[in-house]
Parts: C-alpha cells; sequence; structure tokens
C-alpha cells in the first residue's frame, strides 16, 4: 500500500547526526560526531539516591497522572536557579513548562507559532534539530549574516523590516554547531530590534552552563529582556542526564500557557516520576559542584582536542577556540567536501559531521562539527590523528588533480 | 504585546476533562472526571525493583541518549506480549516506536498522516484529547454513525466513497467515553472497507487488557489485518503506571519509519530510564497477576456504580453495562444538560465529563462519563447519590417549568 503522509513531512529527513551516530554506535569507531556527555561523569549515585527518595515517600500519586505545566517544587527550583545562575528574575513558576527535553520545547512554541510560509530568522550554522522542527512546520527559515560575535545588527534589522518574521531563534552561548558566544552588545541589539519590529525571540540555552573561563559572563537575553518578547529554554540533559528527558522553557504566561495546551495534545505531560527524582538531585545533591568537575574534565578534553589540531598543522584549517559547551567547529579547506570524506573518515575510525545540514542558506561544504566531551583525552588525540590523515591525503590528491 | 499564535492553534483549548481535574483535585469532590487508575493498587514495590535493577547493573549508559526508536529489548518484550496477549502477529521490532505514552503515538500519527482538510473518520462520541489533536493540525473529522457493536458499515462505506478519508481511528474495545466494545463482524467489515478504499486505521487500545470477563474474546484489528492497514496503539500507563509516560505504536514500517522521524523532531527520544524499568517490570514481576488484581478490583467498583445507578430509578437514565475499561457512560433525560449542571454537581461534592466534548458530531448534551477505577465503592455511593441528587432535582424543576 502507498500511503498518502502529509505534506508537512516532505522535508522530514532521519537526522544525520542521529543516522550516523546509529552506525558508529556498533563499531570501533571513535566518535567525534554526537553531541553526547560522557556516561562515566553522570551522578549515577545522586540519581539512584534521588529516585529511592521518591519512592521512599511511598506515595501513590508519585505515581500517578499529572499537571500538563510539570510538577510544581521542580518549576520552583528551576526558577531559583535561573535567578541565581543566569540572573533572570522577569517569570513566576506560573511562566516555567517542563517539557519532554528541550527539544520539545523547540517543538511545541514552533507548533504555536509557526503557520506553513511564516519567516523565522536563524544564525547560520545553526542547530540542525532545530531547522529540522521549524522545516516540518513548514516555515520559512531565513539566515542572517553573523561573525564570532553573533548576528551582525545591520542585516538583522534589515531582514526584521523585509520578511517580517513571527520569530528569531538562536542559541547565544557556545551555540551549536559553531561554539560561538555572542558579544553583550549584540545581545542588547538583539533584544532592541525585537521589541522595535514586535518579534518573538526564542533563546535556547541546553549549554549555558558548561562555561571554561569562570571569570567572564554571558548575559542570557532573557535577563536583558522585560520578559514580554524572550522565550529561554534549558535542559538537565547536559548538566545532569540526558535519559530523564527532562527540560524547561520559560517566557510571557499567554505564550507558555498556549505551549501548555499543545503539550497537552503532544504528550499529557513530562514523566513525573523523573520531575519528582530532579527536584530530589537539585533538592539534595551538591549539582553545582557536580557540573564543576564536569566543566574542569570538559575543558581539558577541548584544550586536549585544541592542541591536536594545531600540532596537525594542516594547511587552511581554522577553528575557534571554545569557550564551554560541547563542540569545536572546524573549518578547512574549500577543496575539502567534509560530506563525501565522512565513509573514508569513519572507515579510517573516526566520526564527526559534516557542517552541511547545520546552513539554514548557502551551505559551507568544507566545514565540521567536532564533540569533544564524550571521548578520553587519549582517543581524542588518536581519533584527531586519524582525521588528520584523511584530511591531509585528501587535501593532497585534490592539490595533485588540480596541478 | 500581542502574540500572533499560528493558525493551527485556534481549536486548541485546554481539555475540559483536565481543566476540572485541576480544580477537583484540590477539594474534597469525589471526583468521576479523570480516567486515572487508582493510585493504592500502584505495583510500587514492582517499580522501585525495576529502577534498582537498571542501577544495579551501573552502568553510564543507562542514562545516555538513546534511539528514538526505543529501548530495543523492551521492544521486542511488547511485540511478545502482544503475540501472547493479543493474537497481533504481523509485526517485529523494527515496527514498534516506544512513545512519550500512547498520546503522542496519536499526535505523531496525526502529524505525519493529516494535513488542512483532510478527512478522519471516527466514532461518535470518541476519545476528546484525540480530537484536540486531529483539530490541531486542522484535519477535517467526520463521524460516523455507531450503534452499541461499533461503527455502521453502511455509514461507514458511504462515508468512505464520499470523503476520501486520510484514516479512519477507532477505539474498539471498552472505548472512551462510552465503554463500547465492537463486535467481530463490525470489526472484519471494518478492515475490509479499510482494504477496499485504501484507508489506515488507528486502533487505539489502552484499555483493552482490563477485560471484566475472562471468557469473551475481543480480537484487535491489528489481529484481523495483514499488517498492511492498521496501526495499533496502546500503553503502560494503564497496566502499569502513567507517571511513566511509556506507549507504543505498531504498524506498517513506512509509517512508523516517518512517525519515527517525526518524534526525533518533537522529543528525540521517550525517557530510555523509565523504558529499562518498564522492561524490568516485564521480565521480573508478574504483570499478569497485577493485571488480574486491578481487574477485580475496577470490576467490583463497576458493579457498586451500576448498583446505584439503578437503585436510584432515575426517568430516562440509561448506560450500557462495561465488560471493561474505565469508564461508564450515562445517557440522561434531553432536557439535562451536562454540561450547565457540572458546576451544582461539583457544589454538591461530586464531578464528572460532561458528555458534550466528545462528539465530533452534532453533541447529545444530555450525556456524561463516569470513571469507576480510582473511587472505593464507598465513595462511589456517595458520590453517585450526590450526582443523582442533582439530576432529578433538575429534572423534576425542568418538568414544573415545562407543564
Amino acid at each position: 500500500m502507498k500511503y498518502a503522509f502529509a505534506k508537512r513531512v516532505r522535508h522530514l529527513q532521519s537526522s544525520a547526526v542521529r543516522d550516523i551516530l546509529k552506525v558508529v554506535g556498533q563499531g570501533d569507531v571513535i566518535s567525534f560526531a554526537g553531541g553526547l556527555p560522557d556516561d562515566e561523569l553522570f551522578p549515577m549515585q545522586g540519581i539512584e539516591e534521588a529516585f529511592s527518595r521518591v519512592f521512599a515517600a511511598g506515595k501513590g500519586s508519585a505515581l500517578q497522572y499529572a499537571e500538563t505545566e510539570g510538577f510544581r517544587p521542580l518549576r520552583e527550583t528551576i526558577i531559583e536557579r535561573m535567578k541565581n545562575k543566569k540572573g533572570i528574575t522577569n517569570y513566576s513558576s506560573d511562566e516555567v513548562l517542563v517539557t519532554t527535553g528541550s527539544q520539545q520545547a523547540i517543538d511545541l512554541f514552533s507548533r504555536v507559532m509557526l503557520g506553513p510560509g511564516d519567516v523565522i530568522l536563524t544564525e547560520d550554522p545553526t542547530y540542525l534539530a532545530a531547522l529540522q522542527v521549524f522545516n516540518s512546520y513548514e516555515a520559512n527559515i531565513i539566515a542572517v549574516d553573523s561573525d564570532d560575535d553573533g548576528m551582525l545588527p545591520d542585516d538583522l534589522e534589515l531582514k526584521m523590516k523585509q520578511y517580517k518574521p513571527k520569530t528569531v531563534y538562536v542559541v547565544p552561548t557556545f551555540s551549536n554547531p559553531a561554539g560561538r558566544v555572542w558579544s553583550l552588545e549584540r545581545r542588547k541589539a538583539l533584544i532592541r530590534l525585537a521589541h522595535k519590529y514586535n518579534v518573538v525571540v526564542f533563546e535556547d540555552d541546553p549549554y549555558g552552563e558548561l562555561q571554561f573561563s569562570p571569570d567572564e559572563k554571558y548575559t542570557p537575553l532573557a535577563a536583558l529582556d522585560d520578559g514580554s518578547h524572550v522565550l529561554y529554554t534549558s535542559t538537565f540533559s547536559k548538566i545532569a542526564v540526558p535519559a530523564l528527558r527532562t527540560g524547561w522553557i520559560v517566557g510571557p504566561y499567554q505564550v507558555i500557557r498556549m505551549m501548555s495546551q499543545a503539550k497537552q495534545a503532544n504528550d499529557l505531560h513530562t514523566n513525573s516520576l523523573s520531575q519528582q527524582a530532579l527536584y530530589q538531585l537539585c533538592t539534595n545533591f551538591d549539582l553545582d559542584g557536580h557540573i564543576q568537575s564536569l566543566i574542569s574534565v570538559y575543558r581539558s578534553r577541548m584544550e586536549a582536542m585544541v592542541d591536536c589540531l594545531q600540532k596537525a598543522d594542516l594547511p587552511e584549517l581554522s577553528f575557534v577556540k571554545p569557550k564551554g559547551g560541547m563542540f569545536l567547529w572546524v573549518e578547512l579547506s574549500e577543496r575539502l567536501n567534509t560530506t563525501i570524506l565522512l565513509n573514508e573518515a569513519v572507515k579510517n575510525g573516526v566520526a564527526y559531521v559534516p557542517g552541511e545540514p547545520f546552513y539554514a542558506g548557502l551551505a559551507k561544504k568544507n566545514t565540521m562539527r567536532l564533540n569533544f566531551t564524550h571521548s578520553s583525552p587519549e582517543r581524542i588525540e588518536k581519533g584527531i590523528n586519524a582525521l588528520v590523515d584523511v584530511l591531509s591525503n585528501n587535501v593532497e590528491q585534490q592539490e595533485h588533480f588540480f596541478v
């Protein structure tokens, strides 16, 4: 039988990241592909104790259907944490929606906001699975010119005037995939323009707490706004564990309320046993200490990767050293197409994500995203060497060919 | 600021069921409203042990990101259970998608199938939160004439010809809200027509295992089909616990694959710690024994509710005694509007769900859905008496008025 799918799934393809993950996960390939935290660093004992506390309370209601908006004490804890860690003070626990990972926050926001043809402005490159979501709602994605400090205000204003976008999607702190951090000026410019042109900003901040230099301060857009124009989403996946699929979003009550109704239709509510356990984890476990130890390990892995790449001395290879997060974004000689080279790299024992699918506009095919959090420094060295082998062989071949 | 929501959320309203639940949950009202299992009957110890087993294995990978399709051993267990319990043999574990509750299965199916204006045929009344989903994808919902044995084949064929529907949504076993069970003939007729007109059938079976008479056999549509025209969804919410938000769907590989891609965009994957725990529960706990004890308690509560209603001897009250599931559907004098009466009922200490929002077509406003699984027989008696008070007062007043 031929199944007549809806038009909106035309664009729906399995994400390159996850398809690679599937194949790579099975063999002995060193993978810099997935956006994975390190399993070994998960707070297993803390999580186990958190669940024990919930079970010890012995209440059947812990396992019952629950409110769509989320477990109230967890929402209060989230508000408190955002206040203390991020300076985000505009929201009360009524303006938090707990989501099935922050991926669902992106999806629900798009569901209530984006009709076919509606314009959304994004950085370029940007988070691949967000592009997937926007495409699935048949939105019109327009890339805004950016540099290492964030979107260029002139181009942003031009495109706000020209396209009358519904929203702007940004990952301003340790972006995925580019590892960028927006400057304060650029952040303020975005907020100013959002107010001027009445555009909602969607701030995706999964990595913000994985900050390598303790002295710098990266103020979230949500802390620069007055509570009317920014939706801010984050997650427990990077600072605690991904398996529990628990994220959250805060923003103007009207939007959160609409998203909550969409969530009711989507999955009724987020796993509430996990929400209760995460509340226990935040309350009875040194989550901040845990995050500090993550940062210290991840920073040293990032340094190891940077060292290897620098030693490799590959012509035309460039990257910006990440100030946090999980990714290193590499630009190569324009003669190299990373999508084509992936197969050869995997055969040589190393995987990455080609840069192409991260672009909303014209893709730079000579780019790749490398994850540095999931491998030990030893494996990083081995993997980067294997990668550099493939790259330099191909640059030479190409040179040869072009001569 | 005025937020410009997408057109598709026009229909999106908080479900009556859940709004009532919220208010009722706070006071001392006896609630027959929510579709809740009884907290006291949850297999707390089984669930706790299941989580302990997962933690005892001590693998960090248990807490890592996981495959969108679901935890493979759980998918295999689901296939095995469906084979043994339901005679559903057409599917392998590649054709199962684990979902964040079966609500998400309804949502993902609609997302990949239903474009604006696409026709979906339903029973009438039918599951309220499914109607919400179909509306949110701007589908055109058409009700098929039904009686206590299921959809009338003549009307079904007429509407398949006339509307060329994308799909037919049915809850053939212990339907929500009407508590109906389709006859085998009607089931076969639906499958025959689905093949004749090339229409996909979506079979929603959350309650099938809560069967009160052990001797009867209700064959799922998925067991009558050849694997090409039926999608079948069920859940752990009613036989284990709702808090873990774990359901599943099986069906033709092409559709499941497309839904899995939609799920990737929606929430990446279902909580995988819970999936592993449910696998342990299925493997190391007497789930079937547990279900038998649920059935015995729920059946006696249903009997208690039926007795009370029969004793009340309210003129023009009618219902069909449920053969399973969680609900009793009541039809009253046409002079009574249950939506209007709800407030008075709640003031008198009892809540129900008015029948109106369950209708896709013309609503019978003199209907209500009563849940019998969440209250003890004593509270059922007290609650039904309070309800009958309100109803008989109002029937009398109306009579008085009409004289």
